[in-house]
């Protein structure tokens, strides 16, 4: 469905946000905008519709016609970026020129400037007094997080924040300025999304059809895949501008979509909304006092890193080995020198005792082995480019599989590292019992 | 300096592109819009100079009114997104309303969609047919790289391209239609980036200061820094709107520059432009035939994940211990656990065995170990998070050296990851006797 009959003729209407980043570099290929896609996320949470994003350079007119525009359609405009302390930041200067009023010095904004360097054990620049040059008609906000202060104002009908450009300020901002002012009490589109590893697209639309169709005018049905991850994303919509969907209604809609979904997915559905499989997996061998270790030769260590990347993990990841040539899976993990000469390192056999190797060696109680080809090089007739092995060692044995994987090597790496911690996850439900299958 | 002189008040500067980005996606928060970032860099290369990006909704009058305003204001408008074969899909639509023109079915488009369908063994949906149902006024762009055509036209005075959304057809496109078309064969601003790692800001522009000075109206200097990588960034830019720098004048402009800079930070200097530190090191390595390993505690596989990205590391990645928990360390380095129980997991002695103890076991000429807190949880007063210990077991004993790392749990590990990598570097070139210091 088209956002378009949220979207109506009318010149004001009253949920329509717009978002206007500010910067030479977000138009050089320097950097990519990530503000106005966080910003667009938090909107929408807080019950608005984003209709446009505009990128200008660092100059007044630019600037000042691009804030006049949105607020010409919009009732709420989020700028971003430009209100540093260099000549080349001109936000506040163009929000002047839009409100038709003078930049006046903040008396309280320069103190505060004065205080932060102060604290830092550093004094300020004149550069600095330029952060306290404000528009004449608006407030500033407190920013904690950096030196420059935003700065709200009325343009037209519009509400208009200013924020800085650096992302770790615009989260400050949004959560301590935007949030207590903007949030509405709930979204328009009522979202959740499913996640599930190693189901393609196209498989994974057939499986669940049936509980698609059941839905039909109560919850909308989308996908996403990337890298073996494929997402199943619910949402629940208004049908006109003027409908607002009562939040229990919306959340036991999706709750039930959900639900037949699970029916239908077992423990495919790794998790929901931000969930990652790390983490996931982690609180899975949290809970249930298990540690793992892992044997890595193609993914070359992301399995371990991914592990890691959770805080916390120590309690169960013991660690591993990365065994990238054939020595190094001889020498750490014991594996057989036949069976990599006959075999060759890309095969079940080899796989089945690196896990087992690595499990003995650490004492954990689950071990992970992946060894394929990641290319670009090194297919062969028999083992393409994508072939990869990946076993695990548990306390009931060693179980392995064949994967094959399309795209490059990033992709290849990365979706050998995420099937397998899914796997494991699934294994570990399997063997105690608790599966939802 | 700014970008103003640039962008004159005429209302047709022959050298100013605009982007519009087209899809509900890019304004709801689940999509970050990369397309925009890759093609302002493609263009700027070609000689353009992008004004200005939109991002607008899947709906007809939104996209059809922003592609006049930017032809009104560009001689160039190239945009992405929307052109797909579901109803959501309205680019096209809206390029007619734009061109004053009618869709007319294009029989050679709908062959080309029923031969790319029947290669992959499948059959054309009437859905596809959409997308051979083109503006009567321009010319389709042939896509290998997908299903939908590109498309192009004239708007006014103003060349508009239509690009479909997916990254990978963008890039296919850009290379086989755009380039030969809109390459102005060079860069109005022509760029140049040198890299370091584990030099702060502050104190790079500070030893580079001289350099910067003597440079001054022949090469404009910025710095920009991201988890210890930190950049120089090197820009000749003409000084009005008609002046066009000659190649050869600005890359010998950029060359003395770079040269300079070189004289005063040496091997400090890891590469420039798109070089990776990943890569850089593997081609060291394998020109001088030498081999490394590692044994990583707070980094869980992530420097061996980095080393494994480039292909054909194999070469000269041995592989190496990922030490989690203690008796890992123990287990698989032979780290001594009374230096474990004295001095904690954290400290040099402990990095100094780690390394040793992998290099011996892999028998490589070099050996990166590191073990450290990453946080968030897990610092004390006398080792707080960003606590790192990285050690270099090498033909000539072992080094190490301690590092103070600012930054969240992934920021200090990506830091700890880049830097052992660049110190690692910087020994085998002092240690070969070839250090340009």
């Amino acid at each position: 469905m088209s956002l378009e009959s949220l979207r109506p003729a009318s010149p004001f209407p009253d949920r329509i946000a717009e978002i206007i980043t500010i910067g030479d570099e977000l138009l050089s290929g320097e950097t990519v905008d990530t503000n106005s896609s966080y910003l667009d996320g938090l909107l929408e949470q807080w019950g608005w519709i984003v209709a446009r994003h505009a990128t200008v350079p660092d100059e007044v007119d630019p600037i000042a016609r691009a804030m006049r525009d949105a607020a010409d359609r919009a009732s709420l405009v989020v700028c971003s970026g430009g209100l540093g302390p260099t000549e080349d930041d001109r936000t506040f200067e163009a929000l002047a020129q839009a409100l038709g009023c003078a930049l006046v010095l903040d008396d309280d904004v320069l103190e505060r400037i004065r205080a932060r360097f102060a604290s830092f054990g550093r004094t300020m620049t004149p550069n600095n007094e330029r952060q306290a040059r404000l528009p004449a008609n608006g407030q500033p906000l407190v920013n904690e997080a950096g030196t420059a202060p935003g700065f709200q104002a009325l343009l037209g009908r519009a509400k208009i924040y200013l924020l800085p450009g650096v992302p770790r300020e615009v989260r400050w901002l949004a959560e301590h300025a935007l949030r207590p002012q903007l949030d509405r009490g709930g979204p328009v589109i009522h979202r959740r999304t499913l996640k599930t590893i190693g189901f393609g697209e196209s498989r994974l639309e057939h499986v669940i059809r049936e509980v698609r169709d059941a839905h039909v005018g109560s919850v909308e049905f989308g996908y996403r895949a990337q890298a073996s991850e494929t997402h199943i994303k619910l949402s629940v919509r208004p049908h006109s501008h003027n409908e607002t969907i009562d939040p229990d209604e919306a959340r036991s809609r999706l709750d039930r979509a959900e639900a037949d979904l699970r029916g239908v997915l077992g423990d495919a559905v790794f998790g929901t909304d931000l969930a990652e499989i790390s983490a996931v997996l982690g609180s899975l061998l949290d809970e249930r006092k298990l540690t793992v270790a892992t044997a890595e030769s193609c993914t070359g260590g992301l399995i371990g890193a991914m592990l890691t990347e959770v805080p916390g993990s120590s309690a169960y990841y013991l660690g591993g080995c990365v065994t990238y040539s054939n020595d190094a899976k001889v020498a750490l993990l014991g594996v057989s020198p036949r069976a990599l000469e006959e075999l060759g390192a890309v095969c079940e056999v080899v796989a089945r005792q690196m896990a087992e190797g690595v499990r003995v060696r650490l004492g954990s109680d689950w071990a992970i082995a992946t060894t394929g080809v990641a290319g670009p090089t090194g297919g062969s007739p028999e083992k393409p480019v994508g072939t990869v092995h990946v076993a695990f060692a548990g306390p009931d044995g060693t179980s392995a599989k064949v994967l094959a994987l399309p795209g490059d090597r990033a992709s290849i790496r990365t979706s050998t590292a995420r099937i397998a911690l899914d796997q494991l996850r699934q294994l570990i439900l399997v063997s105690s019992g608790t599966s939802e299958r």
